[in-house]
C-alpha cells in the first residue's frame, strides 16, 4: 500500500498553540511527537517510509520535512501546494503524481492530525481495506460509534460485500445529525463515523475524477509537469509559477462531495476502534490524563478547586482558582481562555485577529527556520528583542534591513558576522551592531549550538523589512 | 486636621498585579494614578501635605516616597514598620510620633486602598468629623449601604449627638451579616458600612490606648527614640535593631478590636457618598467603564461573546471566547483565571505560591529599584534575560555574584562601568561581560536614560545571590 498523509489544516481550532505558520499537525498536542510525526509512526508498520508521501501548504513544507526527517522521510515525497483547495484537488495532484510508478496499488489516504491509539486493529484494518479497495471499490473508512456525537457525519452501511471481511456497500453520507438521532444511529450499529480515511487503487480514482471532476483532473494534468524539486537543505516538490496559476484557478472542493457521494462503487469498512479526529482543545480531555477533578494540567499550573479544566502553559505561571469545564491556553505572546463548550468558536478569534492584522494569528512565538530559530522575549514600540538559536554549520541569508538597526550579543557559541565587506568572529560575551541599510550575515561556523539576543531598534520593525542577496535555503525572493 | 495613611497591605488580593513588594496601594487598580496618590489626592484640599503623615511597611517605604514624590511628599513624614502588626500598634506609633507637635489637632486615619468617587462630600464630611472629634469623640465613618453588602461590618446608630451634624453615638458594631440580616440592616437605615476611616484627637487616641492596651502603648513608646533617618535618596524614618525588637515583640490588634469596641465614646458621622474599599478583583466592575455586555477590558483584549468579564492584561495578546462572570489578570510572569464569585479565593493561590517559593508571590516582573528598574524577558534554566532602566546619575550598587556571570549589552543611553579596579565607558551598542565573583558597578552618567540588555548565566541565578559593598541607597547590608 502506498500512504498519501494530507496534511492541510490552517491552525485556527487550537489557537494559540497553532498558527498559521504551525498548524495543528506541526505542533504537539497530546504524547511526546508532533500529530504528523505519530501520524507517520503509525504507518510504518504497514508502509514503508520511501511509499509515503505528503501533500501539505508550501508554507509548511520546510518544516514538515524537518520533522519527519528522524524517519527517514525523503523530501521528494512532499508536495507542497501553492494554496489550499480542499481534499480533492489535493488527492487529483497526489494520484496524478503517483500514476506511472503506483498505477494498480492502493493509495491510501490519511489525515495528518487524527488520534488512533490501538496500532494493532489498525493494521488490520488496513490489511482488509486493501483487500477491498483491489477490488475496485472506493473504500472509506468507518469507526463504529461509542458515543451519540454530533460532531461528525456519519456513513450508513448497506449489504456485506461478500469476500471482504468487515466491508460494506455504503448505504448513504450522512450529515452531522442532531442528539435524537445521533441517539439511534448508535443503537441500530448500522451506522459509522465518517472519519476521512480512504483507500483505493490508483487506477481506480483517476476514473472517478475523470468520470465526476473532469475539468479539474485536466487542470491538474497539465500542472504535473511543473512540479520542481526545490532549493535548499530539503528538496521537496512544488509548483512553478504556471503549475501555481493553474492550481489557483481551480474550485476549491472536498473529495467526499467530489467523488465519494457520486460514485456508486463506495464501501465503508467497519472499524472498531479508538479514534480521535482532534477537533478542539476539548479532545485533551480524552487524549491526556485527567487528575482527579478531571483537569488536564501543565507542568506551570496551580489550580485550586479547579474541576474539568483544560490548562495549557509553558514556563510561565497560571493560577486558577474554582474554574469548570474552562479552557486556558497560554502561550509565550498569547492567551486563550474560553468555556469548553464554546471551543469551535477559537477560530472566530483567529478571524478576528486576521481582520486586525495581528501577527499572532501567523506567526509563532517561537518561528522555526531553516538555519534554526527565533524567540520573541520583548516586543515593545521602537524595540524587539529576540533570542536567535543558530544551528551548528548554518547561516542566516545575507540581508539587509531599510527601517531598523540591530545589536547582537552572543550569549554562547561563536558567531561569523558578515557586515558589508567584512567578515569576523564574535565569541561569547561580545557584541556588535548592524547599522540600518548595511549588508550582513550571520553564521555559527562552530559545532555547538550559537545563542545571539538581538535588538532590533527602529521607526519600524517588521518581519517584512528584509531583503535577501544570498540565501543557502532558496529564499533570495521571499521575505 | 492631620491625615494619617496606613498603608499597610500584603498584596494578596489583587494578585497577580499586586505581589508582597507591590502590594494593592502601590499600584494602579483603576484610574491613572496609584491608589495611594488617589488617597494622599483626595486629602490635599483638606489637609496640606506636610501634615500627611504615611505608615507602611518598611518593604514599601522607598517606592511609597516615590510615587508620592510629586505631591512635595517629605519622606520624613513616612514612618516605616519593621513587621505588621494589624492597625492598633501602627496608629499607637504615629500618635506618639505626633504627639509633641498636635497633641491638641485631629487626626484622621484613612487607609490607602479606598476609592471615594465624590470629594464634595468626602470634603463636607471631613469638615463634620472633625468637629465631632474636637469635642472628644472617637468618631468612626459610615457609609449609608446602597445594597445588602455581606462583605462589610456594619455600624449600628445610636442617638444623635447635640451640636454635631450628622454624627451619631455608636449602639453597636456588627459583624459581616448574613444576606437576610444585610436586607434588614439597608431597610431601617440605622445601620452603617464601617470603612476604617478614624477621627480623634491625639491627646483622646493615646488616653485611650492608656485605657485599654496600656503595655502595648508603654512599649510603643520606648521605641519612639529608636525612629532613625534612613540614608540614600528618601531619609525616611524607620526603627533601629532596638526599636525593631520592640516592635516585633507586638502582639497583633486592630484598631477596632482593641479601642473602638471597648470605649465608650464612640460616634459615626453617617457619610452618603460613594465608597468602595476595593476588596477584590470584582470591584473593577464598579469601578471602571463596562462595555455594552458588562465586561471589563484592557487594551489588548479579543473579548467574542464574552459577557460580565474583567479582563486585565498588558501588551500580551489575550482572546477569550464566550466567558461569563469571569476574571482574567495577566501579568508578564503570571496568569490568574477566576470566576467572579471565586474571587476572595485569590488568596489562597498567593499562600500556595508561597508555600512552593515561587518568586511570583513577592516579586513584580518589574521591580522598581531606587537607581531605575528591571524587567525580567525571559527567565529559563541557567539563564536570565533582564532590561535594566538606570536613571540619569544614577548608580547600581558596587557588588559581586558568586554564582553568576553576567553580560551586558547598551540598547541606548551610556553606562558607566565598574570591574574591579578598571572604570571605563560604554556607549550604546557596546558591550561587556562581569566574571562571576568579580566587583562591578554599573551606573548611568548621562543625562539620558540608559537601557541594558543582561544576560545571566550561571548554575545558580537567584537575586539572593549578591555581595553589596557600596551602595548609594544605604543597602550596603542588604539582599
Amino acid at each position: 500500500m502506498i500512504g498519501i498523509i494530507l496534511a492541510g489544516g490552517s491552525g485556527t481550532r487550537f489557537w494559540p498553540k497553532s498558527r498559521e505558520l504551525l498548524p495543528k499537525q506541526l505542533i504537539k498536542i497530546a504524547g511526546s511527537k508532533t500529530m504528523i510525526q505519530s501520524t507517520v509512526e503509525r504507518l510504518l508498520s504497514t508502509i514503508p517510509i520511501k511509499n509515503i508521501y505528503v501533500v501539505t501548504h508550501e508554507f509548511h513544507a520546510y518544516e514538515t520535512c524537518r520533522q519527519l526527517e528522524e524517519f527517514n522521510f525523503s523530501p521528494s515525497n512532499l508536495i507542497a501546494e501553492p494554496i489550499a483547495r480542499n481534499t480533492a484537488p489535493a488527492l487529483a495532484l497526489a494520484s496524478l503524481f503517483l500514476k506511472e510508478k503506483h498505477f494498480n496499488e492502493v493509495l491510501g489516504v490519511f489525515p495528518a492530525d487524527h488520534v488512533i491509539d490501538d496500532i494493532g486493529k489498525f493494521d488490520q484494518t488496513l490489511k482488509e481495506a486493501e483487500g477491498t479497495a483491489l477490488k475496485d471499490y472506493l473504500v472509506t473508512l468507518g469507526v463504529q460509534p461509542t458515543r451519540p456525537e454530533t460532531g461528525y457525519g456519519y456513513i450508513k452501511r448497506g449489504e456485506a460485500i461478500e469476500g471482504c471481511s468487515n466491508s460494506f456497500i455504503v448505504s448513504e453520507f450522512v450529515e452531522k445529525p442532531n442528539i435524537e438521532k445521533a441517539k439511534t444511529f448508535l443503537e441500530t450499529k448500522e451506522y459509522f463515523w465518517n472519519c476521512g480515511i480512504f483507500f483505493w487503487k490508483t487506477s481506480k480514482i483517476l476514473a472517478e475524477f475523470k468520470s465526476h471532476m473532469p475539468q479539474t483532473l485536466k487542470n491538474i494534468e497539465s500542472a504535473i509537469p511543473c512540479l520542481q524539486k526545490q532549493k535548499g537543505p530539503y528538496p521537496y516538490l512544488a509548483l512553478n509559477e504556471t503549475g501555481k496559476d493553474i492550481y489557483d484557478s481551480l474550485e476549491k472542493e472536498s473529495i467526499d462531495y467530489g467523488i465519494m457521494e457520486k460514485s456508486n462503487q463506495v464501501a465503508v469498512i467497519a472499524a472498531d476502534m479508538p479514534w480521535n479526529d482532534v477537533g478542539s482543545w476539548v479532545a485533551l480531555s480524552d487524549l491526556e490524563e485527567n487528575d482527579a477533578e478531571g483537569n488536564v494540567l501543565s507542568k506551570e499550573v496551580v489550580a485550586i478547586d479547579c474541576k474539568n479544566s483544560i490548562i495549557q502553559g509553558n514556563d510561565r505561571l497560571i493560577a486558577a482558582v474554582g474554574t469548570e469545564d474552562l479552557i486556558i491556553v497560554d502561550t509565550p505572546d498569547a492567551l486563550l481562555v474560553c468555556p469548553k463548550d464554546k471551543a469551535q468558536d477559537v477560530k472566530k478569534i483567529v478571524e478576528t485577529l486576521k481582520e486586525k492584522g495581528k501577527p499572532q494569528a501567523k506567526f509563532p512565538s517561537t518561528v522555526n527556520k531553516p538555519w534554526g530559530s527565533y524567540t520573541i522575549l520583548e516586543d515593545s514600540p521602537g524595540q524587539l528583542v529576540k533570542r536567535l538559536e543558530v544551528l551548528p554549520g548554518a547561516k542566516l541569508s545575507l540581508q539587509m534591513h531599510n527601517h531598523r538597526y540591530e545589536q547582537w550579543l552572543v550569549v554562547r557559541g561563536t558567531a561569523e558576522v558578515q557586515l558589508e565587506d567584512k567578515t569576523f568572529l564574535l565569541e561569547k560575551n561580545q557584541s556588535t551592531f548592524i547599522p540600518q541599510g548595511s549588508k550582513h550575515r550571520l553564521g555559527n561556523p562552530g559545532e555547538e549550538p550559537l545563542t545571539i539576543i538581538e535588538v532590533q531598534l527602529g521607526d519600524k520593525i517588521d518581519e517584512d523589512d528584509i531583503v535577501r542577496y544570498k540565501d543557502d535555503f532558496g529564499r533570495e525572493n521571499s521575505k
